[in-house]
């Protein structure tokens, strides 16, 4: 079976990953993200996100630097703004609760949580009179690219950022795949722009061509005094913190996480051209690395012992949906193969 | 400067390990710990365990695998007993009472928790007539070796676990360190001890030649129903499982695990014997991969700009403390430019 | 202004509650609980609800009686079910979540949560292979009376709690109004009932007829062990435990917590045929003791001025919708009152 | 058996409380702490401390005042210093490590932290090279009086309070007692001294003359931003508000509460010089409103069926400690029926 698009980390990491890894091996450093190599990633992705003086932190996991940034940024009475789609919302089995606070959801569109949406709900709670019995709107989270593969343009993203300002929430965005959004033929929105909109933003690397591992820019660094041992109380730091900062630093030379992230989108798009020249229709648009399509019930029990795909969701009882996901190691071959298995 | 005794996390992995990352690089394999290779290394465990129906789960760092074993073993009204020197206590920032539970702290004996101590502490509290306004015992940990280094003996062990099970509490060890007891000439308790007498264990990989992780060991697994969701809210899975399923499937192939251990232990008695030769003082005696000099404050500042050293304690107002790590990799080469530099 | 309407707690207690704490004030009782009017007031609700062998604890007030049992009922990894009007998702500023878990709403009919929604949503998660990354329910919330005033029919109980035990889901019922409920004409659902039928429930004080005070009922006392240790713990134990006590022994002497009931039920009848005669609309149909209004927005501005009513919602933009309450201690002559000034 | 020496919680309340209760019992206000008596109660407080513009809030009991104290004054990686006998420490079931806090206990000195202890802790915190990984001590718990009935001396307050601005740590005082502190000719320390040294304190009612109550004191409200939301959250806000502000209405009406104290320690005195001079040891000296003996065991156990006294400690094997607490309401009758019991 053809398993490599079931999701975008099905493989392991780019080749120079493991070359840093292996070059490496045998120095000595100082532990705790302490050594030369985080601070050499550190230094490219503050030049990337043309931000010098911005707090950068390697975090093993997505579930956990949202939960360890969530934690960070909120108080004890305030919650997170998110689309009811956001993977905070449903996809991290409470993570954000365990941590004490409520995830308020908002309608999506696109899986997308509108500025105009965003602004109803705050205006709606500072107008309320029983607002003291209520939770506390605390900050906003979005993801870049969202879990549908949608995308925020920058003027969307501006205008969220700007309701965030004039109600002093702080706005994140989970770049769990985000040289997906980086590499995407549609996309206005740079690094730079996130770190100028964004109060905290994650730059992936499990999904996007590491072993494992995110990097946690804060372009404000006094925006979360003592984050190293919030990190720590929740697990989120390892002794070897070399092992994330010697991958950022590879993904950051040359140029590498775009490059992975435009392969990925490319081979994304020549599938979902292939499966619409083959008569398969989408369930929703393909803008990055993610193509949803939307089978009948048969075509999905035929297929699926064939191709590894996401389950979805079920839009009617006679119709799946499914999400296929190109990846940084995707290759031209891959996607005949997926082709040729459809 | 001398480098690699600063810690036994300072230098990369086992070149097996890395051998292995390349080889299956770009396989994809499903994710979450699903994977064949999380699969052989749980095989391979449960053998060495001598427990073939155990749960092993692979979670990337030791403080997240501890708040990650007591916050699913302890109910909320429910507290855990640790001698007052074991790591929950004092060097997790708290990550235990950021689960919601006190560590209920017993003075320690050469860094380990003894059997009266637990029972005496046990028994008071049944016996105290306002328990019910008071933290309930709820499981016991150790760690083994100790911070200190030191080693529970077997009919040590088999007291502590005798009066938890009286008691009928949980008794949970750390094994961040586990090669470096299970290779020192002292050690009389094996893997399959740990699995009879322990209800939940971790096998150390960070510290013992992986990169990162760690395996929880549940020999009953029935102990802990759904515990991957609990990791999965504690930011404590991988989404490429197999990052941590490969590394420890090197460790428990050809005893290399133990092997490993045996190097560090064998390393760290040529440096203390040594610097016993040189006249330094042992701080306390040896008997894992960790060397404790008592220095004068003098010595301390002279050698510390030569060789990375850990700052231990401060015993009175002209000593200080010092610890010395050999490790997985140290070689005699690394011992004779210790011994040099002293 | 006529403030009485305003909610059910405007006003302080029965006078019988007033004279039980006058009459025993200078006696000498043990405290938290264990005195002799708590193990009165304990008899009488265990014979009224038909439950000899149930724990009683006295709590005071709703969100902490809320708070503690789900936080005990709840394992780390579970959330609650709850209708998405229930007090517990939107009025109790976080508090569930506050102690780690998540409400998973689901939408209201009439205030109320349908066996079918219910089911709906468990079979679902149950289906779902992503559900080890969901959160697992793992309690139903409902009340009696809802936030709408409206009421589960025993053929609606039934169905839940029959859901409820088909999945081991513990069903709990809020009762912050429960004499209302109990004192409806289109009530038939009694405490036995309920007793039966959830698995944890509370019968309102505060409300009802006492200055403070709730009491919560576990039929199978085995449901939640150390259940004293965290109310502790949650800060919900009062030292004075008897001021409790001696209120639901008053409440649960002669009959008096129905006919407390029974009044305000029949006191909210009378304001609502009254203002249906001069011409109000209703919101929604009155069951209980609260009467919704919709008003145009301009009635409502000449209104509020001179009677106290909760504002309630915006059905639409030229509308308002209020609620009234009438209490235990409501009077015909606050009826002509309110009646005068609309 | 003699009842009223076994705490000071025994009896209900002075009757200018329930007189209160009575009067206004039909007068429909406000909920939640937005009513006139609660309005006139913090004036009158205010008033007292000196302090026109400090916050008080009304909550029912210690446990949660402490821990809505607590969890608002805490950041989450910090924790609060408590002297090892604190009422935090040991005999609140965990409730602060149940808000996610460590309790960072120091050995008391009669009951009470000292200046110099808090300091060198402190002190040593910030030069552990370590203190990322370690709890950052976040604010200060004492309380006034002590669990041991002992009284910090303005001098040894100020020194205190110095510690605590020079290291930015609030100081928060737990006066479940306080009328006993401020009745007790021993003491120096004023309710203005305490708002002028402590960040935050409260004046507790449960124990001296109240049904229930604790009055939380913030001088500068600008600390505690959203404190009502975060009382709602813990569950420590009663609808029936006015319930609270009666009683500290009352009780800061006249000089009451300083009355009620001065009683208490009257009697406690004529108690403890009655028990001297049948020749009965005293555990430690008397200072407030508490009695500490040390009885043989045969002593005890002869008198623990003629007088309800607390068990305190086993000092040794053929000894017990215990305490007996006169309160607001003792009589000299009392005191004669104690001394003739003994």
């Amino acid at each position: 079976m053809l398993q490599c698009f079931a999701s975008d980390y099905t493989q392991g990491a780019h080749p120079s990953i493991l070359r840093a890894l292996e070059k490496t091996n045998l120095e000595s450093t100082s532990g705790y993200g302490t050594d030369v190599y985080c601070a050499a990633a550190r230094d490219k992705i503050r030049a990337a996100c043309g931000c010098p003086a911005a707090d950068v932190w390697f975090i093993s996991g997505g579930t956990q630097a949202n939960l360890a940034v969530l934690g960070a940024l909120l108080k004890t009475y305030e919650g997170v703004i998110a689309a009811d789609t956001g993977h905070v919302s449903g996809h991290e089995a409470g993570a954000i609760e365990l941590t004490g606070h409520k995830v308020l959801t908002l309608p999506h569109k696109n899986g997308k949580l509108t500025a105009a949406a965003a602004e109803a709900y705050i205006k709606a709670f500072y107008a309320d009179e029983n607002r003291e019995h209520m939770v506390c709107p605390g900050a906003v989270y979005i993801s870049q690219p969202t879990e549908y593969g949608t995308l925020y343009s920058l003027a969307e993203l501006e205008a969220l950022a700007a309701v965030c300002r004039a109600y002093r929430l702080p706005l994140y965005a989970d770049g769990a795949r985000l040289a997906y959004a980086l590499g995407s033929e549609q996309n206005d929105v740079s690094l730079q722009d996130l770190a100028r909109l964004c109060d905290v933003f994650y730059i992936g690397g499990t999904k996007c061509g590491a072993l494992l591992g995110e990097a946690v820019v804060i372009p404000q660094p006094s925006l979360l005094p003592r984050f190293f041992t919030q990190m720590k109380q929740r697990g989120a730091v390892l002794a070897k913190g070399r092992v994330l900062g010697l991958q950022f630093d590879a993904l950051f030379t040359d140029g590498l996480y775009y490059r992975l992230g435009e392969n990925a989108v490319r081979m994304a798009a020549a599938l979902a051209d292939g499966l619409k020249a083959k008569g398969y229709a989408e369930h929703c648009p393909r803008e990055t690395n993610q193509v949803f399509l939307l089978l009948t019930d048969a075509q999905y029990e035929a297929l699926r012992g064939r191709v590894a795909m996401s389950f979805w969701e079920k839009p009617d009882a006679a119709h799946t949906a499914v999400r296929l996901a190109a990846s940084w190691a995707t290759t031209e071959e891959d996607v005949r193969n997926a082709l040729e298995a459809f």
